[in-house]
């Protein structure tokens, strides 16, 4: 009952910054926890944005520097929400520093930088997760234990998209405050490391490993206004990315992600095909698992549409009743819950830095067939 | 292999006519029936129509006077698909003279007229069938079956409704060719006896007995020129009608037909709640049936959408292969191969006059309970 | 930014209590509000549930009397989250003491209590709400929107379901600790006013009065144990509950409740059809709204899937980012949210209590019409 | 009225053999046409099946022989509905002839094969098309107008699949009577001819050219019994085959076709994304379009699913009222309706074999990609 406190320095304040101190606060009211996560700062650049943040958020103080964070002795664990091109930098030093690090995704910009950061958090030995939040949809665990079960067979496909729409307009500039994912020497790509780094998380916890990919990308607007500089400038990420493929147990890739499908604004799909059943889920209705049983009564056979709000789903006994549907945000909630559980037991809680750089694998690997036009293996080194 | 010839003489040319006509041609290539259909005559006041029409589906002879194609030696079957104000002398008339009738529904335009039509029938003892077509959609079949197996148990509740939407502009005229559905003294009533009889006869066969209801019914436009008269009259018909009532099974009954839901052109659902299984099926997706079957493991409970395409699936092994839909028009196909092939083996084949008199009753309690407001027996006589 | 303090006092610490704790928690980190909720003490008979309750949401004390509760000058807001038979005394106890209200739906077991508790709060000139949360779904609040702009023309029907299945088993016991909804004595009635009610509050905020109703109800399971007593008792409640009726404004309703539909869990669904446009939603998929414009090009009319996630949809600017779903909580941090806006503004924020009186009285109608199977007026005094 | 007799030769009897057979008995008896399809004659090997055939159709008279049938003088179009490894020589014989003709999909077996037949039927000028049927469902014809109309602006991405698994199980055999479709040297290929060729045909009616494709094919059963020979034997065919690639418009493509996706029977979906609408189609639900129109009101974006039944849709007059949905079948019968209609104009009816050859050319550049691993032009000669 008399929980731990554990001290969080979040850096960053955008988009992801709430979805992980929202996530820390409300991860001890509906999960039993070994520790109470107190938040004791947060940094960013901008002080008086710091000030807001911390103020809506109940932050007890503020830092603008992210060295001066993890500087401190009163904060155990650093969670980074900054933008992707400081991700390596700061958890390679909250590593040394002997912190508790907990990563934003992508890991690191490419699978080098990744690789850096893995090193560090191994020769720290400190706890580590990447924030690949769906891995924490009540429905997609809800299918990992079904795959683990072994109720699918030998698979044969696995497929997945994330599409969306909002920056087919010409007119939104690149870079910057809010459109830093527009530009890639901070984001290190477009919508591979943004998006599809989402699917490929998801496929190689669901399906393992990726073994060769045949890609392509594409960048429709070949031109946009720079925020920094004010000027027209060469669009230097990929607007589409997609790739045919190869699991390691022989099933089929197929991927696909992209800011230009009209209509889609955050479609995350997957569908997975096994001799003896399939399932398909998508983001736009997280709460539904859909899922085909090839050894239901013949004439009975059909896709069942399952609302995943029912006690025996998993978390949903921590929520509210049947039939009640949870959102987006209890997906890093549940993030939070697992790996304070994790801590707690001495145990990794996955993913892992190691995990996250096995998405930056297949992540470069896909940039380069795209580029090279050729096969690559996704393996990594 | 040597089907013995069934002489067909059709009354009327309308929408029914073509369904008709049509399920006579294409019953004997997809099934494999005691009976070939022949069209021998068709029958309808206008010559002209009648001769077109005749031409068209092939037809070898026109009549412009029922009593001539009732009075016709080469006549077997009489198929009544004009309007409701016509059933009962046409049907009466051909029992008489031995003929076997089908009669599009409803079967009278109250049950008084239906009885007249019912004891006809049975004094001559002639094979009937009334056209309620729907209790051959596939997705339906299997309901039933699914039913009678007892996978569903004690029932809790059925539900119904019709909804269209065609009849909502106020310029639109009552009465006269192809608007005789808007003129009670041809029609009988207005959705009652159109829309919610089907709603009816598909709930006594699928659930049984209705024992009592308390009805509404409302005509939302009040007048409207009536096209034969060429003024603007009251409209007699309702345009919208609902009850709550009960079945004999000790389920609760909730039904609703209009023609005045925006939205929806011929949505004719159903759903039945029992103890350990639910369904529902719509006209929109006729080729589907969901289901929910309680005694699924717990954490994969669901709705099932069966998608009634394969060759367990009624009736679907005589069609194409599966996944390949079939659509309205086959349920009159289904309904003359069912019909021959009872025939063919001395065999009632329902709905009979019997089954299409006891939804008049029901039809007939709404109608009264709507204008008394009381609750009302529908049990009939 | 300097937000003054408003102390809670929280009567109730079960599902309710919980769904409101987290709404006085999470309004002020994301909307802007005038009042920071405090919580300052929770109230239960047994006081060592009070203290898990108080530990876990961060309530400041506790109290076990909630006469002692509304004694306390320092608590400002009572809110009623206890069962059905206590909303009443507390309500009328805490107007007389000059506290601001807020009370779990229904407002009173019968419209004679929850008149009571109008004239109390009347007479103390104190702000007051009604939970009933549905209100603040931003599907709906659309909704409202679309037709308070004109754009449904004359309503024709609307229609609406609240479907579950928990109670079916009759090993389910009733009555006591997490049961007390199928104890009349305490909820006042079954379905009628738990569910129902929903339905009705819903229905008179969107479309008006219903002025009249022909309703039914069924117990289907006769006896049960009560955990009270220990002994076989006849149940009390109603297990379904149904009514056909009518709008002031000429539309025709068709209302139906029960915890007997095998397959749905909380399936609140609507359904409006005007002239010009048609929209229907449902609980299990509450972001998203169905809307049919019939002033859409004519081969391009159809309904239309809107994922309400955008940040031009009601609250939706709020939470997180276009694509990504909220969940059932949040209609309680949107009431709180709107209710501190109007307190902080001095204006009525509805539902106040006179809505959930105009509520109660359809439910009375809808039990005595059940009772005495007469059409029933359901506008009340 | 006194329509020309077109006398129609039919080679096959397979499933092929029965839609075309529908479609020429069907088409005159919906659409007004300047032809009277007559079924003259059906050719087979086996004598006993031609003539059950010819009996259940309605043919007048049989060959064994195909060579026969075209030496017939009374015999106008010849319809090719054998399996793939007779089209060429049939069709060149017929072209020689002077015949009409029609012919089953794929052209070829390949694009050398189909070539052939483009040739020899330009040499004669007679008319001419390919069965890709999925050009007349209503929904897509709809697609295309609103593709033609510009209501998409830049299309960006097209994706296509054709799901099936009707083959996963070791124990179905290959080769020989409604099995040559799993025998390469009969069939070309695998899916890639029997269902890719699906998705290809209708992308480059509703997209344009495809100019390059980076493949990947798969046989996920190695070894099967041969019908024909009795043994086990090496599976020749690819049950898998999928590829990104590019279309001259500047948009990207995604394609897979199976036979191992469980729980899919023959999902053919579709879907374009243009600047400003996107659409979506498949088989399952073939009378539905899906539409996503940028250029609505904002707030009231969404998916709208139109059901294809009314009379301003494709087609849709000449068959039932709306709401009443159609099937699989009656694509068959527009393309009839459609050809002799052009025939009658002395115009061209696309897919013609031009068409026809335009997708050999890709299928062979999806083939000769996955053997040789590289990207591949998909123009042709």
């Amino acid at each position: 009952m008399a929980k731990k406190p554990l001290n969080i320095g979040l850096v960053g304040y955008g988009f992801m910054g709430r979805t992980h101190s929202n996530a820390f606060l409300q991860a001890p009211r509906f999960f039993d926890l070994p520790y109470q996560p107190v938040l004791k700062a947060v940094c960013a650049r901008n002080p008086e944005r710091a000030r807001t943040f911390a103020a809506n958020w109940g932050y007890e103080s503020i830092e603008t520097d992210w060295r001066a964070l993890i500087a401190r002795e009163d904060i155990d664990l650093i969670d980074i929400a900054s933008p992707n091109d400081t991700h390596a930098e700061i958890a390679i030093a909250a590593a040394k520093a002997g912190k508790t690090v907990m990563c934003e995704k992508p890991l690191g910009r490419t699978a080098a930088e990744g690789k850096g950061m893995l090193d560090a958090i191994e020769a720290a030995g400190v706890p580590n997760m990447v924030w690949y939040n769906y891995r924490r949809v009540p429905a997609l665990v809800l299918l990992k234990q079904l795959l683990d079960e072994g109720r699918f067979g030998r698979i044969f496909h696995y497929r997945s998209q994330f599409l969306q729409d909002w920056t087919i307009s010409s007119d939104l500039p690149q870079g910057g405050e809010g459109l830093w994912r527009l530009d890639a020497s901070v984001a290190g790509s477009g919508v591979t490391g943004d998006l599809l780094a989402h699917n490929i998380d998801m496929a190689l916890w669901l399906n393992g490993k990726i073994t060769e990919v045949s890609a392509m990308t594409e960048t429709f607007i070949k031109e946009r206004k720079h925020t920094l500089t004010g000027k027209v400038e060469a669009v230097s990420i990929d607007d589409a990315s997609s790739f045919i493929g190869r699991f390691e147990n022989g099933s089929t890739a197929l991927f696909e992600a992209t800011r230009y499908a009209r209509g889609h604004k955050a479609l995350f799909t997957l569908e997975i095909n096994g001799e003896t059943a399939s399932a398909r889920w998508d983001l736009h209705d997280l709460h539904r698992l859909e899922f085909f049983d090839y050894r239901d009564e013949g004439r009975l056979r059909g896709w069942k549409s399952i609302h995943i709000t029912d006690g025996d789903h998993p978390y949903m006994k921590n929520w509210w009743v049947p039939g009640l549907q949870i959102g987006y945000e209890h997906t890093f909630v549940h993030q939070v819950a697992d790996f304070l559980i994790a801590v707690g037991e001495g145990k990794a809680a996955a993913p892992t830095f190691a995990d996250g750089l096995a998405c930056d694998y297949v992540t470069d690997a896909v940039l380069h067939s795209a580029r090279t036009r050729q096969w690559t293996s996704a393996l990594g080194a």
